[in-house]
């Protein structure tokens, strides 16, 4: 089949790359409100794709929040089904200044596609519709596909979870089929494991009812981002151990092998520090950077203000200062308890001058995945077939909230099958997705579905 | 005289108010370079209504920055001088959510004129104009008066030393008068009788060159709000006392005579915590309330940010985090060496994973005034005239940066017989001044210059 699968997507290169980067134009953030009706427009537009690729059926789904766009082209009921989920909703583009191309205006340079959404998730989840167009356009369909495609993945799929419980027979499938992560190289092509679960708060300190001269009460009244940074810098001993109590109580030890397979994946450590521009390495002592990522949990301040932010100075003791917290799980961690823990923590340390308004945005389980599955091995042939190597398996650093709930409620396995890179800026100003690692995906997925019906 | 002044100024109240909110309506906040021309109409403005006042001679002199007013009214070159030092520029009005009236558009509610720069300073050094203006309508003058009306306070003076060397002659005067500070209470008459000094900077720590997915690279590089956070919490310890070496090295020790006379001043710990919304005082352990805001250095937190400050959640590992920081000094300590003692501090302790680029803003000396000096006595006389009892002498918190080059280069001492009150919420949202202190200045500054001359 590769002649004609080859032959087929050489053809409609340009307009495969033409169709995503439509996509890209729509500023589908889920975090802001403002954005609604942009995200109802993309979920449209993606349904027309779903229809135009080949899908039988599409539809958008309502949900309590952001729409899902399902999809499906059934070729027999008898052969395997595969489930593939992505989701259209992006990062904000904040801050806004630091891109040096319009954000939602996909630009092209060096064979790089510049765009919010490119890589995280719209470039990545797009493959599928092409690949799916490959196939049923060279009468090559070997297995039913299903696509659920979800508007809040970035802020938690806070109604994911209902939708999928209410549609279990629609999404009924043999395997589910996600890539929404990275290649450690285009020379080292690997296949995530799994992906680390999720606790995100905001912690807001309060002392005053209004904000104050610095002169006339500075010194008397307690500052609230002294009391939050001392609460911050609590959290983080000289090792980079968190202290927080019991929060790495449920963390299951991983074993030497383990350890010894995931620091097999090639690491350059100048490299890694040039890439992203820093000057040294830092982490939790006793581990690598790969396990610092993959197999431990960690706390990341996301976001902190409070006071004067603006040009000059100004002498003010702020009313309030605010931080946004959040907190990488591995598996056997529980989102919700974790989340509990920190929400208590940071009430209980706080001194009892200011007021603590804690409260939480969202979390999600970590999921990890066998390499001993038929979706896996099936993945694993396809990339090898595609890259002339075996993929190596590597645990993911990232979160997909919904992957628990998805497994506990359908009963089928998730398999990573991504093809960014991890330079791609995901999350960041000037997110890019390469041209190259685009078609690479077209290429390589229809392998999957051949390896997978076998 | 008080017969004539009484019935001048009552006839002409409403005009005396209305000219002062006509200048509160120009927004002339130095810090933002967008106000520039707002500066330069709110100085043409402040000459027009010295002229219109009363004086001989106004201008507007430029300066490396915003400009200064000069103005004055020579009666007799045998007479003693007064010049009453004030500023046009006020502080930036962010945040602007929490202002219930629009900060540039004067509002009067329960005779509170709510306003930006209504206490703070240009309602203030606005009744010296019309003191003035009573003084000459009533043919009662009795000394000279000059004027010197500037526009960088806010910011920290960074031009006035220079002019003032370059107009030692215009400016020579007996005694300087500054109406920018605070009564204890309209019940509790206060001078000031010193400002403390200040040390301000800006504190950016940078871990990476771009912002980061806290998946993929969190618990891997460092993150710069944890790095910032530790650096703030280390500089108080559990006493409040701050930790930075050498900061008190200059400080000198109060005498327990003068510690009790400043504590001798009411204080009701219910109605302080009331007035500003706190749960509990706070401060040096050892020290009162007056004691921390008067004789003691402080260390102050401005502003901070960094990462995502928006609505919802965005798991971002941030590039920077930035602080603004200054210190409130006392006489003795050099605002040039504390900044320096200060920026040294901040770059040392951080940590070699990330940079530190700390830099400053602007600073001042502290500056006391002793209470035996004719000024100061002519002060005390004329709000014993005018509110029945004998002001209390009190530290101030706040800074005015150019009282100790005012004393310096001209010779001449300065006397604070400000009327605000401490809750007009200076540099806060919502600033108010109250039109009984608006008309009870105007009312006692003739006879500060009827003293004065005796």
């Amino acid at each position: 089949m590769s002649q004609v699968w080859k032959e087929y997507q050489e053809k409609n290169k340009d307009r495969f790359l033409e169709e995503m980067l439509e996509l890209l134009r729509i500023p589908s953030v889920s975090a802001r409100s403002e954005h609604k009706s942009d995200m109802i427009k993309c979920a449209e537009a993606i349904k027309d794709a779903l229809l135009a690729s080949g899908c039988d059926k599409a539809q958008v789904m309502e949900t309590g929040g952001h729409p899902v766009v399902y999809g499906e082209k059934i070729i027999d009921p008898n052969k395997p089904t595969v489930l593939v989920y992505g989701h259209y909703d992006v990062q904000p583009v904040e801050p806004l200044e630091l891109w040096h191309t319009p954000p939602f205006q996909p630009t092209i340079i060096d064979g790089k596609i510049y765009a919010r959404g490119s890589a995280d998730d719209k470039g990545q989840f797009y493959m599928h519709l092409k690949a799916l167009e490959t196939m049923v356009n060279t009468n090559t369909m070997c297995t039913n596909i299903k696509f659920i495609i979800e508007g809040e993945e970035e802020v938690g799929s806070p109604n994911l979870a209902k939708f999928v419980a209410a549609n279990k027979d629609l999404l009924k499938a043999d395997v589910i089929l996600i890539s929404d992560s990275a290649l450690l190289s285009m020379d080292t092509p690997s296949l995530d494991t799994g992906v680390r679960g999720l606790s995100y708060i905001e912690v807001e300190v309060t002392s005053a009812a209004r904000d104050l001269h610095s002169g006339s009460y500075g010194g008397a009244v307690a500052n609230p981002i002294v009391v939050l940074s001392k609460m911050i810098a609590s959290c983080h001993d000289e090792n980079n151990h968190i202290t927080i109590p019991g929060f790495y109580d449920d963390v299951v030890t991983v074993s030497d092998e383990e350890r010894a397979l995931i620091n097999k994946a090639p690491f350059d450590e100048e490299e890694y520090k040039k890439e992203i521009g820093i000057k040294e390495l830092w982490g939790e002592k006793g581990y690598t950077t790969y396990e610092r990522t993959g197999i431990r949990p960690t706390l990341e301040l996301n976001g902190i203000w409070g006071g004067y932010t603006g040009e000059g100075s100004k002498t003010v003791l702020p009313a309030k200062a605010t931080a946004k917290i959040s907190a990488r799980l591995v598996p056997n961690q529980s989102s919700e308890k974790i989340t509990q823990l920190l929400l208590d923590y940071f009430r209980k340390i706080a001194p009892s001058c200011v007021t603590v308004n804690a409260f939480e945005h969202h979390g999600g389980e970590a999921y990890n995945t066998p390499i001993d599955s038929k979706g896996y091995q099936a993945a694993s042939k396809a990339l090898e077939t595609t890259f002339g190597k075996t993929p190596i398996p590597v645990r993911g650093g990232g979160s997909i909230p919904i992957c628990h709930t998805l497994e506990k409620e359908l009963g089928t396995q998730i398999i990573f099958m991504g093809f960014g890179l991890d330079n791609d800026g995901l999350h960041s100003p000037n997110e890019k997705y390469n041209v190259e690692n685009y078609f690479k995906g077209i290429e390589t997925i229809p392998y999957f579905h051949k390896y997978f019906a076998e």
